[in-house]
């Protein structure tokens, strides 16, 4: 065991109650989920994008903000947003998904923000190549090891007080899909999303893609902030830090047929074919396939699998349903090209990190509704 | 007792714990909440103003999307988008807030969507004058008693499958600020938010102003639907229909000083002098004044209060407080030309609507915190 490691830093308490802390409900209601109906749409409106914040969104005053780039590169950069603005855009759609989503769906329930299913969307981000913005620096490839992403946003946890800070690997920094963006869906990033500069990094979970971005510092060792060291860790004790979440694994998820009960959310359906439309993504490897069940998993038939819009925009699928009186489970499961497929029960760890067990939605079937 | 009223349909269960319900957390989810610390702006970004979903986000094709006025009109009107945008545009930042919030807070909690103080923002909204298409379609001003309102969403309560309508008496939708709005913050409504058309009902609770608006039927008597009838009330008990919940009540709320817990979201602040900066709004009379707190409401002291951007729109308020160490609880009260005050603790009534009791923020002070 690392003798620096504090195991109180890593641990969350666990809950096996079907009711949820006040703490659980404040964080639900500030990180906002996707909507699932929302999955016939390609990329996500604003305002139904999922947000997760650690802390108060920091309202940032855009004519003083800077970028600082710095540590081991060899003409450190301090740009304005104007100057990151000048700079060749790019742009494309990315599905981003949060490490815990599916937290609340394990047992024992990691007590933190209680995410089912609703914690993943895709947007049209558009900025510039972080990459290119290194080479400018004249970033040290032979001695950085790390690029560590300083935020504006701050707040105390665990009695540690800091501002948001991640690292990715040099290599991964210097991948050319990783973008600062300052737009989302064509307009500048609204403050939830990180105005007025954010960093993507497509198929990785979204704690990497840090907001309200102000530094980018090249280290020439293993970043050890908090947000690093001690959160977003698959472990399965506090003892052991076990190992780093990074990309994500393969999901698929479809919009929930028929009506909703206002109440309970359960699901009712009039009989008749249906057409069930859903997303699959995977930070790994291509998806390959999606199977759909409408009998709980007992029997699986292949979807048809559409190519994704962008290398790293969720892909659509569709099956026919045939609903019939009564109720059944519907679920979905992809599998993508590195041979993984999602497992039909979630595998618990102690933060309830990376759960991509199949999704599973009950439709009670009645004659007496109209379509 | 009206013999058609049926007590099961206006009741809601209570509950006693500080733990919530699956269910409540699932409407939490859906129910996206704001955000207070950005009550230091005017108006609310997209995806930080509050939404209300009772069912699934239709999602509209605007094509073949068509608004039909009819009921007691000389002449029925059948509206494309185009119709509408053609017409005279008006446009104003209305502050819109849902009746149950405040409604976590009553003790016993009524089940349902629980609302702590996030269910208020300010956006600005741009449509047509609902009072020049009535009088367009030739509204019959003597036997026109209400105007019913119908929209696409549905779903299914309390065992009732409808689409949600509510109605507005008619002098009410007569009067000239009520909007239609196909703008929310100068861009086509987000799907959340009603696309393609939506009621702006400026000072009434936000269940008024109905999203995704497809019929406006003007009626010779009082509206009977389920949203009307049974929801949305003010009573003490499910055997008396109450009082039908209208205007939005005085209420003030301020952005939290300091740094958040990530976990818990309790408040710490270093020593020193902060200008708290809050919003204070009435549905019912102007905003004559806004008290300030810093020892949980024993002394209370004028603030300074800053005239509205608009008639409908939320004022800014600041206070002056000097943080000693230790732990202190902040509150506002707002009191209107009305002559109403926010009470000092909330007001039970069992379907948890409109309680606009005085908000209460505790903060911790600390010697060890950096400002």
């Amino acid at each position: 065991m690392d003798p620096t490691h504090d195991p109180r830093l890593l641990d969350r308490p666990q809950s096996a109650s079907d009711q949820f802390t006040r703490d659980e409900l404040d964080s639900a209601s500030r990180n906002h989920a996707f909507y699932l109906e929302l999955l016939a749409l390609e990329t996500t409106p604003i305002g139904a994008h999922y947000v997760v914040l650690h802390f108060d969104i920091p309202l940032v005053d855009a004519s003083t903000w800077r970028l600082e780039i710095g540590g081991l590169v060899a003409r450190p950069l301090t740009l304005t947003l104007e100057d990151v603005r000048q700079r060749p855009r790019v742009e494309a759609p990315v599905t981003l998904e949060c490490a815990g989503n599916g937290r609340a769906l394990m047992t024992p329930r990691p007590v933190t923000m209680p995410w089912f299913v609703e914690g993943v969307s895709t947007a049209r981000w558009t900025g510039v190549s972080l990459r290119d913005l290194l080479i400018e620096a004249g970033v040290d490839t032979v001695g950085g090891r790390q690029v560590v992403f300083g935020a504006r946003d701050r707040g105390i946890t665990k009695g540690i007080d800091h501002h948001y800070q991640r690292a990715l690997p040099l290599d991964q920094a210097l991948l050319p899909d990783v973008v600062l963006a300052y737009e989302m869906e064509h307009r500048p990033l609204p403050p939830q999303h990180g105005f007025p500069l954010r960093l993507v990094v497509p198929g990785w979970y979204g704690m990497a893609s840090v907001k309200w971005l102000d530094r980018v510092t090249v280290i020439d060792r293993e970043f050890e902030g908090y947000q690093q060291k001690y959160v977003y860790r698959d472990t399965q004790c506090a003892e052991d830090l076990g190992r780093p979440v990074t990309r994500m694994n393969v999901r698929s998820l479809f919009r929930p047929p028929g009506l909703p009960d206002g109440d309970s959310r359960k699901r009712y359906a009039p009989p008749g074919r249906y057409e069930i439309v859903g997303k699959a993504w995977s930070g790994v490897a291509p998806v390959t396939g999606v199977e759909f069940s409408a009998d709980g998993g007992r029997t699986w038939r292949e979807t048809q699998l559409f190519p994704p819009a962008a290398p790293h925009a969720w892909q659509t699928w569709t099956a026919t349903w045939e609903a019939t009186p009564g109720t059944h489970v519907l679920c979905s499961r992809a599998t993508d090209a590195g041979g993984n497929t999602q497992p039909l029960t979630a595998v618990w760890n102690l933060q309830g990190m990376g759960n991509n067990s199949v999704y599973r939605l009950e439709v009670t079937v009645a004659d007496r509704l109209s379509r």
